[in-house]
């Protein structure tokens, strides 16, 4: 594994080492971690890569380590830079026979996005898009109880996804983070949308197995000064019929990462909040609701699967994060082996969950714009 | 105190009963119970009302109480019909010198409680609006934070009120409640709006402290073969250019009555739960979540004045509609002595909120009729 | 209904006639509100109570009371004086012909509970004593569920209750309520356990279904200056081998009034929080936890016999409360007109409770003077 | 790092792998992951160790290990064998040069940790013990503001772990971490306190800062067939006057890993659950209770220095259990390097936290056996 980005002052970098690491399968063995030189270098030392494979710019690591000779070379490139800097190096990785791992949103536009699939099918390598959220056990337990039927058909998904980081213009105060998030340049057509609408427009779409046909966007900046939204909410129309409320906002102050779901069907519904990930909640039209809890023996084959501990030792984002990794590195392996894997439990977002992210981004850019009130989803012909 | 409606075989009734009564302030004196004769009689009878003060039309009942000398009629009287028959018996009890309360929505159609609102100041009675709700002590405290400033400049407001008892078509099973409800002619435009969206409204703006001017409505009917709408959610924005989310369902399968709001200023925001609503969380950007709980000596004046119990010894929904009666009858008793109420701290719902819910109410429905994303909230410029 | 104590400045006497009163049948009709002359009058006044039947001592208003004819006078008293102060009126009241309710503990001292057992039979009449938190719904379907062998046999029972209103002085600073509790003539041998430590005995009986054989105690005074403990643990043995744990403290400092049970057995547990009484968990050996919640319809007949609002409109202390007034009242009057009650879902604590009570109070106090480590249940053999 | 016991059928190896791992910091080299010789072959293959570094029992492990050149062989030994087979290795790993990390409780014996702790005295090597559950970031916070006052003088402890996984006579049905547990040969005197009480145990005194001196101990098998106990409560003081209750039980059928502990002092009290450790609650007598969490910018250092991700991104046990191997590491490493770390943040239990625990076993095993209310805490006077 190398990484592109992530260098010392990047937070997500340091999160995507411990997930990919957690499982023992696999080791960092080289980076470009920075597009800063002396950070890139400073980086890689404490990291205890080898010198030479401490690289300053990605083209150069690609091409360097493309020259290794097979089971030397870097197996698969993690792409953890700012929006604008995921399309280049997916690219070049895939062009130079280089798996990819790749911070959502996938790319900065849905057109780079959909050049991405082309890569892909051309190269036949694979692409691993960490939509975290995901991983979690009790989210796939979610997902499966929705697939086996046991709610009905599904009438009604909320999705909430409120922070309160960029309650104020951050991005004036020296906050990298926020300063590229922010910059329609590097963060693309809709900060909020871009950073945390994705996930909640993912996690909704993955639960409920349902996709969103029709969007109506309302997204504001309430911050002064700042040149993208910080706030959104999108009402949203199933391919089944079903409706849906997605909220995502980063001046909902006080709050850290509450990202909530809850979806409703003939029968009863599920809760799952982010922040106390272990619990699911299932309401029942006909009898008292139940406690879903991960780690316990009652749970499908899925949640069991993307699970480390017992029920009672609680696992939490960075274990949701290595599932994702472990679900990728095993599928990896698999492929490169000429075996396979269960699909039914080891599985990962990838280039259509980018797509549709990004076709999402754009719909709702297409609905604040617009004065109707609903607008169609964009590619809504794309799987 | 008389009654209109809320014989045996109403819920409704025996809550305004126990509510009326729960501080010892007035007494149930007469009542037209029902339209059915015989249910009338029976209820009244089961009350220990005196016989000749059972009457089995509110017209007679309005007539004959407003004959008798002053002291032995009733003072006011309470209207707890179905939403098509609050009107009438609402504007003969004023023009008879009684004062009223009455159920929300305040009548079928905004004309009629504009109507209301002129017979109101022609016969200078007083009207009190059971928006329960409102009647709790932490709502009020969380509408006296955001009054005095503590959340700064308020951004988004989130409302959301999510009932299942709707699930499935209980208006062909007998359901009178539902059957109602569910009728244009009975219950209204819009029978989740009408039942607990007026509700949710009335909420974010009691609390917040703002004023709708925009809606975008989604409005939906869920349970195939029903008349009217079960579910509805609307995008907001507030006078001062806040944003919000109102969603109300009642075919969230599994859920009870839960009603929740969340509303976020600059500062921080704060989250109450009406099923659980002696809890009252402040989230703040600056320092850790506040636990408000109710009973306890943290709490506003106004918070403290609508409680009974001391901390830990929970309130509900009885004490909260407790507190409505006990503030309209303080406020009656005041008025009827030529004294005066701190209505800083004694205060209820009245026409204006009525009239505000009917407009809300006429609002969503054209919204949802409307392809244009934004449709004013009509009546802008009542207060 | 006639109340003996209660005035102006007493707490408990509001609730007692909030819940007395909730369901509206019966009238408060006289009282000796206060040894206090002149709040005795005021309190009665602002009560509107008749002139002639505002009382300045209870002798006086139990004996002429006993002279005004049937059906005039009141039925029953209600006595919610300090502990020290609740025998001789139970007495005379009993002589006098009147049923009586009285605040726990039933008496300040074992032989009191046991000469005013003799005296009902001698009587004839009924005692309800205002154990309030076993009239909460859930904690009856609690009490249901572990009858009917949901859980299998009973291993393990924990209670505590925890208050933080104790954590200072306040009998020196003027708090009467501090004052008369922490002083042994008025409060009894144990403050803690006479105030609280009798309740959590009580719900600990009450919902296992089982009785104490054995206390293992400590108590102490955490507070300096104190006459009486404010503190105490006690280890328990139940009379079908089951253990377990009674924590009772008054100086918890934050917390409110946390009175929480959890019971084990073979197939699960039980858990509920008296301060969000309308949840009650069943955790599962073999299957997810559930959520029972009061007003549902999943309850058993005595859980919905003693509620009065649908789900998710909660109901709490002063419902809890109104339940032990409803079912004495129901039970009252089926009595007087010779009829009965259904007895499994109309209850209410009496004097076995009442006894077992006072005799938990001596066993503690027994134990925490003894170096050994258990000491016997005095009266093992009462019922 | 290498590992003896932990092998492919074990539960607890792997979690020491992935703590261990977390951070990048050490690299598993060698095995004696079982005692079975091709578990432990198969165990060392899939774990990827070279096939001359698996070894197939401890003492050819740390013979040769210690042959090999420094820099090449392991630095410190993991062992995470059962209870008893702690001791002989940990006795060999210090004789032969290795720093140990170890599982709790840290011997089969008292007299095993006492020799154990000269030993450390003899051959000044590093111990690390793990009791994961101080690991937790808001643990450290509770720990810190207790020890800067904020509470005021701790008057009482609480402390509950309840499990359910023994509520069956599991070691019947094959079931060998149940089996081993409740073999007094194998794990101990008290299978109940050894497995978690001794965690309770070490919480409560870490977290108060205070130290028992007595305890008054009830120690039950509930479970019929039950070599050993599995439930007991223990009353305890503590040096500075304190009491506390101390409830251990793994017959709570429908737990999971329930620990839990509230801690009162003068000024307020803190509340936090293992399983939802993100969270600890403050309540305080003169003002709200507070709600800290972990990765927010309000905590003390301690809390800071030990969690990996930002506020509202859940961390769990193996984050938990990860810091304490983290802190081992950094601390060992700096002694290897002559430098030092700061002890006020970088921590782990040790030596002394074995010894207090088994010693706790023993005060309460005594006590148990006693007809005396009090036994004395044994070695009171040892650190």
């Amino acid at each position: 594994m190398g990484m592109i980005g992530g260098g010392k002052d990047a937070f997500i970098g340091a999160i995507h080492r411990i997930a990919a690491n957690m499982d023992g399968l696999v080791e960092l063995v080289c980076g470009s971690l920075s597009i800063n030189k002396d950070i890139a270098i400073d980086s890689g030392r404490s990291l205890f890569l080898p010198e030479e494979r401490i690289y300053t710019n990605y083209e150069e690591m690609l091409e360097k380590e493309s020259q290794l000779p097979e089971g030397e070379r870097m197996d698969f490139v993690t792409i953890v830079t700012p929006n604008f800097a995921h399309f280049a190096p997916a690219m070049m990785a895939l062009d130079k026979g280089f798996h990819v791992v790749v911070e959502k949103p996938i790319t900065l536009t849905l057109e780079e996005a959909l050049q991405l699939k082309e890569k892909l099918a051309e190269t036949g390598r694979l692409l691993c898009l960490t939509h975290t959220y995901t991983g979690y056990p009790m989210v796939k337990q979610a997902r499966e109880m929705i697939k086996n039927g046991s709610l009905g058909k599904i009438k009604k998904v909320f999705v909430e996804y409120r922070q309160g980081w960029l309650s104020k213009l951050l991005e004036r105060e020296g906050n990298q983070g926020a300063a590229w998030r922010t910059d329609p340049k590097k963060g693309g057509k809709s900060a909020v949308m871009g950073d945390i609408g994705t996930h909640a427009f993912n996690l909704a779409e993955y639960i409920s197995g349902l996709q969103v046909t029709q969007v109506c966007a309302d997204l504001n900046t309430m911050v002064e000064g700042r040149q993208l939204d910080d706030d959104g909410s999108v009402l949203l129309q199933f391919n089944n019929g079903a409706r849906g409320v997605l909220a995502a906002t980063q001046v909902a102050a006080g709050e850290e990462n509450n990202l909530t779901i809850k979806v409703y069907g003939e029968n009863g519904g599920l809760e799952w909040h982010q922040q106390e990930p272990n619990t699911l909640l299932l309401k029942w039209l006909d009898k008292p609701t139940e406690v879903y809890r991960a780690g316990t023996g009652f749970l499908t084959d899925i949640a069991k699967h993307n699970s480390r501990t017992p029920g009672g030792h609680p696992e939490g984002y960075l274990e949701a994060f290595g599932n994702i990794y472990r679900n990728f590195i095993l599928t990896l392996s698999a492929k490169l082996n000429n075996t396979s894997v269960d699909g039914s439990v080891i599985e990962f977002p990838s280039i259509t969950e980018g797509i549709r992210g990004m076709a999402f981004i754009d719909s709702v850019v297409n609905s604040n714009q617009s004065s109707e009130k609903w607008t169609p989803y964009v590619l809504a012909n794309v799987q």
